[in-house]
């Protein structure tokens, strides 16, 4: 239990864009956490969430009910009796802090077997995001040069897209290349998507108008108020590491998190 | 599987010194890890592994079979049906990278709803090492401002010591204060005692001479040499991160971990 007791059956609170910068202000200025380290932490446990996301209870790939497609990942922990289809997984990664996180991301499905191909087409010149890069670059990650815009290679060719592109930060540049581009493709795509803390094009409060569909959606430390708009079918919180006077402060009402777990899923919210 | 087919029955390597800081330093300088990264990565995994010494088969609080006391950790996760004591433990930090990771492990210890407490007589003045202690002061961790030479009082506030005072780094310090007095008391400490990479005192490769005796080892990346002559009651490694390539150049064999987990037991090895 990461709550007070009796308060983990409360809904958890959603964020304003303004408290989500207030709570990562806090951390870092307050606390003193680095930024590697809360991106090691959250990257880490977006990895879990996929994980997760796959081994769900819906293991037997049931087509969706409307649409027809499988909308689950198609395979659980990493075993020599998977599906014909290797564990693979598109990464596609901003240039901000969300790409950092979907580096990080990548990184661990690679030591948990999953197969990650990464496409991060603006790196940023950040030494620390610099230092993800090549942390991924040494293990072999394979990266994209571009993005098929023939959206059915992206489905034939991968289980799932983590989109990392764009997160709470963002306001300039969504509607830029190569930003653009890749919404564009990725609200064509017949795969599950797992959108990092925002989906990208979507307003941090607003949430989405025409955007992107996830199916999963990982919320950082906490949901934002877009999360409210979220349809998909998994929604997963990753703020087991928050301290608890920031929960208390901010009035988090943080979801019950089990054993050692670093994130857990929600029940879908209310509208 | 974290190695290749096959090769996950091998026993695991045991890195001599110079190995140990090969692999460190090509984590560093080639995979471009950042310090911060590395030491939240094993102090987490620290943290996991006292989890599972809580929770392994022995659950029943049997009594050490020559000694009569209670020698594993008397409670598992935690929950409001605990036993009598809080589940308190004394978290021993050195002045250096060993005590940094103590630090992280003491605030995901706290995380998890243990009560860590915290002795770290001799602060480092590295920011790193300082933002991770502010992380603990401001998570409201307590820090002992000395450490009882009466055992008895340690053994009756705590359900077992993590020693992080020195690790493989270690050469200098350990004969001098405030490591020698710390080393004296944890030698007659009659709870469990989680010792972290290298047990405080004894030598990277040789092992011990008269050292304290830990009841659980957690190896960081890979065992070292002296993990040989560890006759305690579990033996954890945490190199789940290792990238595959450097798994493979040292020729770690490391142990299989199962799903997600960062870190695993290991059977007794050989001596």
């Amino acid at each position: 239990m990461s709550s007070a007791p009796g308060r983990a059956r409360d809904p958890p609170r959603y964020l304003s864009k303004a408290e989500a910068e207030a709570i990562e202000k806090e951390l870092l200025e307050d606390y003193r956490f680095g930024r590697q380290q809360l991106i090691e932490i959250w990257g880490h446990a977006c990895a879990m969430a996929v994980t997760k996301a796959s081994s769900s209870s819906h293991c037997g790939h049931h087509p969706h009910p409307t649409t027809g497609i499988i909308s689950i990942l198609p395979w659980a922990f990493p075993l020599p009796s998977l599906p014909r289809k290797q564990p693979t997984v598109l990464v596609v990664c901003g240039p901000a802090q969300n790409g950092a996180i979907g580096l990080v991301c990548a990184r661990h499905l690679r030591i948990f077997d999953y197969e990650p191909t990464i496409f991060y087409p603006k790196r940023s010149p950040d030494p620390l995001y610099r230092d993800f890069t090549t942390q991924c670059e040494k293990m072999d990650i394979p990266f994209l040069s571009y993005l098929p815009t023939e959206v059915q290679l992206i489905n034939d060719a991968y289980n799932a897209v983590v989109d990392a592109v764009l997160g709470a930060e963002a306001e300039v540049g969504e509607g830029r290349e190569p930003c653009a581009a890749i919404l564009a493709t990725l609200k064509h795509i017949r795969i599950p998507i797992v959108s990092l803390d925002v989906p990208s094009g979507w307003d941090v409060e607003a949430g989405s108008s025409g955007g992107i569909s996830p199916d999963v959606l990982v919320s950082l430390s906490a949901p934002k108020e877009c999360a409210r708009r979220f349809l998909g079918r998994q929604h997963f919180v990753a703020g087991r590491f928050l301290p608890y006077d920031v929960q208390k402060k901010f009035e988090l009402n943080p979801p019950e998190y089990p054993g050692t777990e670093c994130v857990v899923a929600l029940r879908a919210p209310r509208q």
